[in-house]
């Protein structure tokens, strides 16, 4: 079976046959048909998010339960399932308190690159290739726990479910499930690319009235339009606090998301919102990346700064809500699938996607 | 009738003779019974907090109606009245959302020193002399708008009524209003001062199962305890997060409080935080200062920083409420007044402050 696999950081990601053994106990085995391309996943290449190689990136996709291993209750051969990249484990502090988006085992895993048991479930010539956060969806199989397999209706293609998996459920999660936007309201998205439009979308469907987006690319604040912005600014022509103040009556804005994962742009986000406004950080930063924002405004403006992991899912219920709204034609997600690749055309989708040019790109296999 | 007054900053404050005018319309007289001596005076001594001088500090007080202007609906002469020093003119946006802490008009009028109309009401040789959020505590008499005077009942002695005026206002309802601490959470809180002591009553009232106080003074360690602390650090013998940590089962904390108003405690109380806990910022840091937060942690760990100011009052419910409180032997205000002065003794009082012998000082007329 083919996987596009990472061997080294900075180099493009290479196409090649992997072996992957059966799955173990609590573990799926699932066929993959659609991975989408993230910027995570390009986060791995620099190394901004070191994990072990070799490593089969890709952590969004969708595809068919293949076999299960034993003991798995959840799905079963034939299932259609989206994959959820944050495995929640049951048992830790955050799992108790139903914040699986938090789970501690999760995140240890993800950066561990190897599955529960510290193993690995791929080989190239004996040596052990790791996957990203437990998935590795850009393989036409792949092996995960079957907490990271989420059962869905079947009558969504999957190249569209697979969509949900991570940038929507990031993007709409960070307005329905952390700031939990309020019809009417003001809400600031600064980054238009794929996280940033389903933030936009979010908004819209929480009824927000007015959705500024900002970025530096008009054909991408072109596109957030599409996703409901009712106002935009490109940054590299205006100023983004002084025309967020224009729209909003001089207040600033109610909710500000920041989806780029800058320093500078998390300190706008914060400034572009009026006194008791909230700002949510979809964007991650490089590890040592410091904000900085103004001690007296803290208590003087009562302002709130947040941020929001996974879109704070709980993915058994989100997951497939999601798709329910897009049935429902409340959610757009043929709009956000610009382009798609072959996986040998894997290096093509990063560039594209580096240079701008789609929502997202999407692995078809 | 003899004032406070501060001529020039960073000067001891001189007590004087003055001339008040009688109240205008929507102002209330009255006559000051006991005032509070509070950080944020020694701020506008300072010149942390810039405001026109001469001026009458003082914000925290309560006393008796002795007349009323024109059109005043809220009180009559002989009510007992505490103080509010965020008069809200109930037509901004914040006032329209009841967010009366955060109200545009007083926080203008604050700092120019005047009443609604731009004007003093008190004068010396024919000078103006301003007051402190249009309040001016140390004064035999001052003037306000019928938004700062807030019936009580009365029952409670007025020296520890005035005390709900700003620092237990400030406290408690950083807890109760602000963080909505759940009863059986961890809570840390440094900064033990006059204030930092509400917030640990605040954590204690809401049922808080761990109320960890932060200080550098044993003996504000040892009255913290007596509000409610059920742990103590000393920051000067101790690393305050790797103690959190021991006392949160390597958790940290739900809440945190920072109390004093540096970006280093800020980012302290950030950093002894669980994922997802939320740190409330109530201390008020110089203007320029900044606080430096690591931008990859903030999706990555959801937690949320925040601030409160005014203990997020709706001074009209909140503060009869904390009388309530106390007549019910549920909040500690006996404790808090550790030294009562004379009006001429206010230097003394200040003094008395920044070395930290008192938890709130309180002059009596």
């Amino acid at each position: 079976m083919k996987a596009a696999v990472l061997f080294e950081y900075e180099q493009p990601v290479q196409t090649v046959d992997v072996e992957l053994m059966d799955p173990k106990p609590g573990e799926v085995l699932i066929k993959i048909a659609a991975a989408g391309v993230c910027h995570s996943d390009l986060h791995v290449i620099k190394a901004d998010l070191p994990l072990p190689v070799p490593i089969i990136l890709g952590h969004e996709g969708a595809g068919v339960v293949e076999a299960v291993g034993e003991g798995v209750t959840r799905v079963q051969p034939g299932d259609h399932v989206v994959l959820s990249w944050v495995p929640e484990c049951g048992e830790c502090y955050f799992c108790k308190i139903s914040r699986y988006d938090m789970c501690d085992t999760a995140a240890a895993l993800a950066i561990s690159g190897a599955q529960r048991d510290g193993t690995t479930r791929f080989s190239l010539n004996g040596e052990d290739v790791h996957q990203f956060s437990m998935t590795g969806t850009f393989a036409e199989y792949t092996t995960v726990p079957q907490e990271s397999a989420i059962p869905i209706r079947k009558d969504v293609p999957l190249e569209l479910a697979a969509l949900v998996g991570c940038g929507v459920m990031t993007g709409v999660g960070a307005v329905i499930n952390t700031a939990k936007v309020r019809p009417g309201s003001s809400v600031v998205v600064i980054g238009a690319g794929g996280v940033g439009l389903n933030v936009i979308q979010g908004a819209a469907l929480a009824g927000a009235e007015k959705i500024i987006a900002v970025d530096l690319v008009d054909g991408k604040l072109s596109l957030a339009r599409t996703f409901g912005a009712t106002h935009t600014i490109n940054a590299k022509e205006k100023d983004v606090v002084m025309s967020v103040l224009d729209y909003t009556d001089q207040l600033g804005a109610e909710y500000a998301f920041e989806v780029i994962g800058r320093p500078e742009t998390i300190a706008q986000a914060y400034n572009c919102l009026r006194k008791t406004g909230t700002a949510v950080v979809v964007g991650v930063a490089p590890p040592n990346a410091e904000v900085s924002i103004n001690a007296f405004s803290i208590p003087s403006q009562a302002k709130t700064l947040t941020g929001t992991w996974y879109g704070q899912a709980n993915p058994r219920v989100d997951l497939p809500r999601l798709l329910d709204l897009y049935k429902a034609g409340k959610l757009k997600l043929d709009e956000l699938m610009s382009k798609s690749y072959d996986l040998s055309q894997i290096n093509e989708a990063f560039q594209d996607m580096v240079d701008g040019k789609v929502a997202r790109g999407i692995i078809k296999f």
